[in-house]
């Protein structure tokens, strides 16, 4: 079964390779009536898009949000929403040379091997411009789950080896600078090292963190789909992804018990709870607490200095991959995580709705 | 949607609760003819009881599995297996205090917010009894498994901050401690830990590391259904797990590409990865690399020392939780990281099969 | 994909066969709350069962129902509902003789084709006892719809040559006579056509009628999961039927669009169609008026005539199919077709509540 | 769950009205390396089109593929196929005097009841201008089959009253009259049917029967996916179908065991059937033998003649549906069934290597 679909209620079922016609999806399950904001979409895309500063790749892909169908009268019908962005910007002779090597530590020696024909071009369909449908399915489950007063916001915690020590994240900082890291020190520290790198010919990881807020108790759909495994796997299907934690995470595996509980309290007729190292989600299920987890991103493969390589004839060579690319996609992986949250929260409220 | 099928070929949907009839499940699309060797599923039961030692909890449940349908003269016949564990050492009277109270970072409040009628007696469904029926699942897939030359190992690599520090892992000699730490001198650490916690009333949590070796290139669906993607998913909806890595994980977010990237050489006609940072999975699917993964486990919840809490009434109250618990559940959890790993693994070569 | 999974959201996976240990399955989505009434739910399961009467089998199964999950306190708790009936009268031995020969237009051949590997006792998972699962499976359906108000009545409406020519039915008659036509004239032709066949050693096949009322307007979800596209498949899949029609049915071809059509009228602020050939469905969703189809059904094909046939080894042979068998089981299908039309009906209830 | 989505291992999820920007929709699951004829798809959506002749609309719609991924150098890749047909001759002024009034027996009505919100135009997501996209999908599904050997025909076997009497069918007759109808007097005598109803203002339903040659026995999965149920929602999903029987169909009810059954016989090594009345079906499950259904349908409800209706306002009007709309759509439906039928056994075929 071939796995282009996600969600159970809300469908996201996505197409495109990085260079072909088009990337896009159709979204099946949206509920008619929503108003589909189409400016604060492409806002989200724009987030996404290289090109918005040095630091980032000088592609210019401009991503122009075209709908197909679904939208009447600027609200859903119900019916599925179709939507795709052109690949204007296609230079696929760039990527000639790559048609008989395999980049080390990228999908082509294992895309090879699963379909045996592939896209070479631009990463085909392993390339990450393939997010661009994530984002507007995000970014429509996003104006559905605020009429419910549910938020979520991503931010930038590590790229590379600088991380940001914070506890009280003031979520309004984190577009103020390119790195999307909500504390403005850590940010310039941040973009150093991407600078530094850049003339290394190299590339930096990082960590993503995201909070969502207003989030009632009761989502989750245990035992197997437990509201962090869904999301763990949305995480974990974005591309460069190695590792997911929510909560207390792995440095809740050294916790004793009695620290790792979280007590509950009632005040003035009202349930608090004492801590949050269960990250919102208890048994698999939303107990109303912000929900919190931290994603962890790879450096990107395509770095400049030469590495050995084989051919798809399965011989020995060397590459050094040129071309436009970035030399750490980590602040633009921001709105993909908030994407992929939003449709997970948006699929569970869904599915709970059914029953209730 | 409810929750409780695991898989999509190869589908595990389980039933039961803690002190309820039974524990089971059926298993549809296991291929015809599979022998199935009852002596090693019962086996891979008895590793995940407990009674197994001091150092876990007295509780004796036998666990017997008794198959109701698709086998027939020994081996599979294509139809749904349908299989239960009775439930035979019920003492339900146990339970009735915590009929009213909840548990702090129990799933007691969020099944009640979620469900509003609710099988309270040993944490119902939310049991981590429940994982029975993940290890027949996991069982029959694993000798499916053996077949094609895969297999898959887990051992204990933390217990709270006690740390496994060995490179080279000897897997026979997984089974040979209490723990299933396969390095002797540190599962004698380990066992201290935990009889020092037993004394304090607390408990502990760990990480489970696993290595799938012989998993052949090419399994794996993206863009969603990524290899990892799905393990995620798998380790994510076991109970307690709060964390998972794969490859070079977390830590690799702080490495550069020229150190992460796996170099590719061909000898004698034979690739071989110079290094295995991606952990086996690249672009979401497998290179033919061994596949290793971290899970991270929280302490378990029902601790002895006293606790604030409120009631169902939402009154305030204080609650220490007695009864047989485990001290540390993460050596009993490594047949259940080796199930879910298993069923995963078959369940994306049925997947790929169908295609070729 | 195995497919012994029914439904999206209201979910019945089944397992059994004719001679194993039971037949049962397992409901997952169920809502929290309901009162799960066993006496109604075994009354169905007796009205399925064979040995009602002179005109059925003799065999007396007795098909007591046990549940071992998801009910507590006698409601159910949100979590899957397992069941199962043990087969108590099994008497495999008379079905060595079956080993290796294909009965004609039994699925024999087609399992051994398929599976390689099959139970052969009793017909094994293609017998019709494995539809006990389903009476269940939608008892407890429409004790939720009942909430609703929706009520499902099927009823015979031609065994064999003999047809019901009524047009107001009631439905309190259905089970006051053996073969559950509503009409107690046509019922006595029929049991004499009944007891002429079993005279001669033959079979008779039959077509049941069915009705739902009180189904709201806007259920099923185009274009594929149209209302009328699930309920066929729902009987399609019952063994030995052989076609589905719905409305005007196949009458209907023969219409013009100026009698086919349903002319609609405002009656005191009130909508009524003025006639139904739609069926109750338009578009694929509910419009609110009665739902009513027909289901035909196939003579058995366990003949006590003797028949040309083959064996495994691909020989010629002769068969005569002795045992206990039906002359008709289109009486006893009606609780099957009521129990298939109650979990579709539940099923798109719940899929159009996700949205509302 | 919205239902957009067909099939389990070759999944076609599509999307468009019939007066929005466009039609098409997504293939995930088609296996990689397959050659995409591009002009052998063109035709059967060719075949659909309407304007092929006087006894159809005369609406031209062109109806030209764009495909915007999963093809690569003329192949399949093995990713998501994204497919598009622009709606050219978009008149949607033509459509709004029915803002606001319900057409009887369309699927105004329920749209409205179901959605709320609703595109009004030209019917919407509800007209048969969706079945394109089915078309698309079946095509690529023939031109795999092929490589198997696996041929479908489907054929116009009455028309109103006028009804194919003809055993031997010369699949190649089909195309060679405007009503898809394999004999030419039978043809003569549909076309003087429809041309009679359009001077009356009213129209005629029909129906379609269909064949599929060289199926391996083994395909189906019991006991809900039998190979005809699912044959059967597929073609229960087409607009204004009102009917499916496989083999025998309701015709068998009539018959008894001894006539219905279908005799095997070996003759030099090879397995004959010296009947086929189980339509090629057994258990649900393909035999090897042809086959063969028919599909029921209604009349279209756009009539001139005047009929009773409503309005959105629930106050009682007169409306008589002008515009461009064919008299009989049966003959156009043929490379639907077809379509349909394509994408269920190459399913099939899929999920059956799945487990081989």
């Amino acid at each position: 079964m071939a796995g282009n679909t996600f969600g159970t209620l809300y469908r996201l079922t996505t197409f495109g390779e990085s260079h072909g016609e088009a990337i896009g999806g159709i979204i099946d399950g949206c509920p008619p009536g929503l108003l589909i904001d189409e400016m604060y979409i492409q806002q989200q895309l724009n987030r996404r898009r290289p090109g918005q500063s040095a630091l980032v790749t000088p592609r210019d892909e401009k991503d122009k949000l075209i709908f197909l169908s679904g939208v009447f009268e600027g609200k859903s019908t119900g019916v599925p929403i179709s939507f795709m962005i052109r690949n204007e910007n296609q230079q696929p002779k760039d990527y000639d040379h790559l048609k008989d090597v395999f980049r080390p530590s990228h999908a082509d020696y294992t895309y090879q091997q699963k379909y045996g024909h592939r896209d070479y071009r631009g990463s085909g369909r392993a390339s990450a411009r393939e997010t661009i449908a994530r984002v507007v399915g995000g970014a429509i489950a996003t104006l559905w789950l605020k009429k419910y007063g549910i938020t979520i916001n991503a931010y930038v915690s590590q790229i590379g080896s600088v991380k940001l020590n914070l506890h009280n994240i003031d979520f309004n900082l984190i577009d103020s600078n390119e790195v999307r890291c909500p504390d403005n020190n850590t940010a310039l520290q941040m973009m150093e090292e991407i600078k530094k790198n850049q003339q290394q010919g190299d590339t930096l990881g990082g960590i993503i963190s995201c909070v969502i807020d207003g989030v009632p108790a009761g989502l989750g759909e245990p035992v197997f789909d437990k509201l962090q495994a869904d999301l763990g796997k949305a995480m974990l299907s974005i591309n460069a992804v190695k590792g997911f934690e929510y909560g207390s995470g792995f440095a809740g595996a050294a916790q004793k018990g009695s620290t790792q509980n979280d007590a509950m309290e009632i005040k003035n007729g009202k349930l608090f709870f004492l801590s949050n190292n269960s990250g919102g989600i208890q048994g698999g299920i939303s107990n109303g607490a912000p929900i919190y987890f931290n994603v962890a991103f790879k450096p990107i493969s395509s770095i400049k200095q030469k590495q050995n390589s084989i051919t798809k004839q399965f011989t020995n060579t060397e590459i050094s991959v040129s071309g436009r690319h970035d030399v750490c996609v980590v602040p633009r992986a921001v709105p993909i995580v908030e994407a992929m949250s939003a449709m997970v929260i948006m699929d569970f409220m869904l599915r709970q709705n059914a029953v209730k």
